[in-house]
């Protein structure tokens, strides 16, 4: 960590919320803009050390909340039934966006690990489940992120199942057939698509990215930052930089800089 | 970052949810508990690589939000104005736990900085109007944590403020006035407070804790993490890991065991 210089996000929000006069001021903490981050452990761990949950609200402070919805070992099978209590109708309104990041566990094989696997048909029409329903509460595609499975070091993997007690119960090629439907739905929603698997595999020397074989080390964790971070801040661009900073406070009566504020939100 | 066994929080999390079958299940993000960060720059930059806003949320995933409300460069004078916009009374009802941290900006120099400077019998008078107003929306001092700002390390900060065509506005031995003021009001009130002014400098090298002498290193940040983690984790050590482990669910029957979860939450 080294100190940033936080003058260029500044200055980007001063000209978004000059451009924009209209725009929604939200002032209290229910009504902050969310960017909901809905997916398996990988998700779950994003706010370990270096770790992409962690980066999205670092560089989204001040704009919205990053809402860690991460559910270690859940598929889309089990994933379709809770959505409704994660984002409901109320809460939707104040979405910005949502990574939907399933389908390691999806394709867990069958023979060795029942419990998780789902069969990939189901996988997509699962996916498709998602979106139905995000869209249903007003959330459209645009503010939605697929993230893909990432590719699979079964070497390391299989370690990490028998320390467990276990075997290798997921194989490399497998999960990349999730990562191709998890695009192809994406693709014919018309929604943005990280493809883990294959741009991973790109990289040589890709099994550094895991720290198991399956979860992210933090070089993997900054490999979909690089993915993730740009289409997240391009989404939340119309966001105003919420309270005046603190050099346009007027310090000899503040009640009517940040009273302001707060009544350009009960305006709206 | 490393992979590690989220078996420990588990097992904690299990005990606790069999000792407190009463506790309250919370299902919907509206009504996920939530720690509130509420400060100046150094809480705005809790989620800079390898802080303590981060870590906090690492370490409390699936339990509760950590909600980042860190406004750089304000003093209580105006976080007074505005507490009331960012924990509103229906908010308040989710909030575990509050950090309260400010008095850096608050300690700068009348003369050099007049647009940030609180009197010292101000500062300790509008924290206690902060805590009169979250005793006025339900929040409990049990649930309230002050942090007094940090030392100051004079020549580097002077470095600091002459790149920005300004001079040194801010010093070492009055913050740690303010520093005292805070932890005077706490002590009245009976709120735990990290007296970080007085703490770090014990050590010798304490200067290695800012990047600029005001703002945190990753060692300051994380000299902050080692003190208030335990507080926040003893503060929240009553709620439930949210949402069945994934080797709970029933597979062949999924909504037997996530639908139950949702009729618990309905119940309540």
């Amino acid at each position: 960590m080294h100190c940033r210089p936080m003058y260029k996000a500044l200055i980007r929000s001063f000209i978004t919320l000059t451009c924009f006069q209209s725009v929604r001021l939200m002032a209290a903490t229910n009504a902050w803009s969310k960017v909901v981050l809905f997916g398996d452990s990988i998700t779950q761990r994003s706010f370990d050390d270096g770790s992409w949950g962690a980066s999205l609200a670092s560089q989204l402070q001040r704009k919205c909340d990053i809402v860690c919805r991460g559910f270690s070992g859940y598929n889309t099978r089990w994933s379709k039934i809770i959505l409704p209590q994660i984002i409901d109708k109320q809460m939707a309104s104040d979405v910005s966006v949502v990574t939907i990041f399933f389908g390691a566990n999806d394709a867990a094989l069958l023979e060795k690990d029942p419990q998780q696997h789902v069969p990939l048909e189901e996988y997509e029409q699962n996916l498709q489940s998602l979106v139905d329903y995000l869209n249903s509460v007003g959330i459209t595609n645009d503010k939605i992120i697929f993230i893909a499975p990432p590719p699979l070091d079964e070497l390391e993997w299989e370690k990490a199942c028998i320390l467990k007690g276990s075997v290798l119960n997921r194989k490399n090629s497998v999960t990349g057939e999730y990562s191709r439907a998890c695009c192809k739905v994406a693709d014919r929603n018309k929604i943005d698509c990280i493809g883990l698997w294959t741009d991973m595999q790109q990289d040589k020397d890709w099994k550094r990215f895991f720290c198991d074989g399956l979860h992210f080390s933090e070089d993997g964790a900054r490999f979909l930052d690089d993915k993730l971070s740009p289409l997240v801040l391009e989404k939340t661009s119309h966001l105003p930089f919420l309270y005046p900073l603190w050099d346009e406070v007027d310090a000899k009566n503040p009640e009517s800089t940040l009273d302001n504020y707060k009544a350009a939100k009960e305006e709206l």
